[in-house]
């Protein structure tokens, strides 16, 4: 722990100094150690390189330029199902036997399912890279199903999502208003599925998914870690180059956004709530449809507005007016399509929603109206460049930010130069970001609580009259 | 015009009496000068023929079962786009003379598209039956479209949703108020289509929709008038049955709705908004998917609770309160999949939204916590027979609802016995579809406002005092 948090420290000045000399080249580049190397084999697939040598393990990820958002209609969820199948076995990997070997060469793995992407990965040591490289091409192009572990799969995935989703008021208010929020992409379908044709998954479907979209020309593979670039491409030809490009895969069509005309609300009424929770969304760009420098004006937005205790709706909202016991928000621009902002806050006891939401939206109105100041600036630039910088001690972190990146759309240098995007940011940006994107045509605004008989018992009262 | 009236008071005593004294017994079936044929040809193409004496004229239909709840992503028009170009002609018809020869031969001529069908129909004189089956069929598989027709045509219907939907507040307010009511059934994609994605609709896009789906064993024929079973059917054999069948023509596969477990609210601030307008809608069953009685006992309700000035909900909020200036209900319950219950009214000047909002509940709880009388029920019952029965008198009517029962996968006698199965419907009946249909959690409140000022001025007083 003392080690990183040493190299921490050095990064973090390395970098703050070459973005106050050198505004506008790469900080990463800047760094010798950090040198990422980006190529392409001959049958289409990516692949990217980023040295870590400070430790003897390597970090190997394989990313699909395919998600939930590319399924078919009714077969919501088949894309996370087949990322769990995807551990069932080849015809040389023995059933269910995937992770074992992982395991039992010291190793981790995993895998996960957005709305953009399939990403598969294995942190080894260094000598296992050939075995993960292997494992990994071979069910890429190999794999194999037995229809008992199709259906005990499923049953699996039915029952993650009612212990996450469904078990879980927070997470069916968020679904609910992802699902309002987008009027007709895909984006507002849960990741996981909707319960109903989840059950109607098949290996049939998984296998359609699994031939249209894992190809080599459809992938991004990402290794981080002891490795130099030219062992990588080397064992890269070796494993992933044989695997022939498959012509014309790409994303399904996505239907876009229409204007957003109406602002939306959801209501939900649960008794499992806890203290009544208010969420906000807004439909904002993301750093791949965002107009030069706006996602970065949107970052450091929600930095300003909400993350922290001297954020501006922190010191309004729980600290001045103790209408929430907590508040903070954040911004979702790493994706194929639009981003998200959010806002959250839990009302204090006692607190109208309403109250706290009128709160809220002063703070809000204020920024458009008044912008903010340098020194909020200053300390949201810091705030987001130490951020960056210290995800580069994770070597997780650095292959998950280049796979996102380049899987979502941008290109090396846009992930690399983001901070000197970032530190170019004005107040006025911030403003205009906020006039433009704070629009409430363009979001929807959730709340929960535990129940709703106060209204109802309005309602008996009104009742009587009405009778008589 | 007094002839109608005549028949009219004939066929209510008529349908009434047999109501009254053979429950159960199709009313229509009666009827002998109404007895419909059915029949299906050879090529799979279900013919009805609805005899109609009353005077020398037919009404042709041919109804695909193919709206725009089966377009691709993406793709949204192109349904109701390749019903205008329907019109354009083909090897035999000149170009855009087909609506002209049909006036000629002194007959009208339209289409329309809904979300589950595209239908097209002609009422000309007896005699020219043959002429407009000829053309009909010959429109099925002979279309033909040149380039500049097609652009001419989307610019059409663009300008057709220009005026139609985004020149009027109260449509904008119903396509955002459908967008958020469902979560993922296309019925929540206007018909007429996003106008980003009208705006790329193509040739090539309208052909592949009118291969996939424009097949006789995809159509119905609907013929009412002067004019017998067996004449029609020689006429459909000729001009229809040469047609071949397509292998495997099919609806798309629509997503089903997942359970709604959150109250939605669309808010929408238009400046050339009239009067503030209240919506609500309901996700309920529609005849084709509602359980025994439930659909009929939906449409009872809704005449008891909102319509005309007899129901519960004029009579409490624009008589006794005088919060809205006026207010009504439907029940739209022909479709594949949902129905949905509307509630609409316009607020009293100077009543607040949320005030009306809670005096619409109020009469809603009422119903369903203590249902409706039997004088209520008889009044609606009789109301629902009149108006089937005067439909009776329409020969467009006659032939639109065989056809949009057929289309949305009832059969005949569901069509016929609907006066016998909505006259069993009981006042309990009434209270637990209320109950049970009346769900908040499956509903979106809509409102549209002229301006949000006063909610801006309340925001600005707040802000004062945030800032001292």
């Amino acid at each position: 722990m003392r080690r990183l948090k040493i190299l921490k420290t050095n990064h973090l000045s390395c970098v703050l100094l070459i973005a106050m000399t050198l505004t506008g080249l790469a900080t990463n580049r800047a760094d010798a150690n950090r040198r990422t190397e980006h190529f392409t084999l001959k049958n289409g697939m990516e692949v990217v390189v980023i040295p870590d040598h400070r430790a003897p393990v390597v970090t190997h990820m394989v990313w699909y330029r395919v998600g939930s958002a590319d399924e078919k209609p009714g077969r919501s969820g088949i894309a996370h199902f087949l990322e769990h199948l995807m551990f069932k076995g080849t015809e040389k990997i023995a059933r269910g036997a995937f992770s074992k070997i992982i395991s039992r060469n010291g190793g981790q793995d995993n895998a996960f399912t957005s709305h953009d992407t399939t990403a598969y990965y294995q942190r080894v040591a260094k000598d296992r890279l050939p075995l993960v490289m292997e494992m990994e091409s071979d069910r890429m192009t190999n794999l194999k199903l037995y229809d008992e572990d199709v259906l005990t799969e499923r049953d699996v995935i039915i029952e993650e999502r009612r212990s996450r989703v469904d078990n879980n008021p927070q997470s069916i208010l968020n679904e609910e208003m992802l699902s309002a929020l987008y009027q007709t992409h895909p984006y507002g379908i849960p990741v996981i599925g909707w319960k109903h044709e989840m059950a109607q998954l098949t290996r049939q479907y998984a296998f359609e998914f699994y031939n249209n979209f894992y190809a080599p020309n459809n992938a991004i593979l990402v290794v981080a870690g002891d490795v130099a670039a030219d062992e990588v491409r080397k064992l890269a030809e070796k494993y992933y180059e044989p695997i022939p490009r498959r012509a014309e895969v790409k994303r399904s069509i996505r239907s876009i956004e229409p204007p957003h005309r109406a602002a939306r609300r959801v209501e939900l009424i649960d008794p499992r709530a806890g203290k009544p929770l208010f969420e906000r969304l807004y439909l904002v760009p993301s750093y791949t449809t965002a107009k030069g420098g706006e996602a970065e004006a949107i970052q450091l937005l929600v930095k300003i507005m909400a993350s922290g205790a001297t954020s501006r709706l922190y010191k309004k909202l729980v600290v001045e007016d103790k209408k929430a016991s907590s508040i903070g928000g954040w911004y979702t621009g790493t994706a194929v399509d639009s981003g998200r902002l959010g806002i959250y806050a839990i009302a204090s006891d006692g607190v109208e929603m309403t109250d706290l939401e009128d709160g809220i939206d002063v703070v809000l109105e204020d920024i458009k109206s008044n912008g903010v100041t340098e020194e909020e600036l200053e300390r949201a630039k810091s705030g987001f460049l130490a951020d960056f910088v210290y995800g580069n001690d994770s070597q997780t972190s650095m292959a998950r930010r280049y796979g996102w990146g380049l899987i979502t759309g941008q290109k090396i240098s846009d992930i690399e130069e983001r901070p000197a995007r970032v530190s170019k940011v004005s107040a006025s940006d911030i403003q205009d970001a906020a006039k433009k994107f704070l629009d409430r045509k363009r979001s929807v605004t959730g709340t929960l609580v535990a129940d709703g008989s106060k209204k109802k018992q309005a309602d008996k009262r009104k009742l009587a009259p009405s009778k008589s």
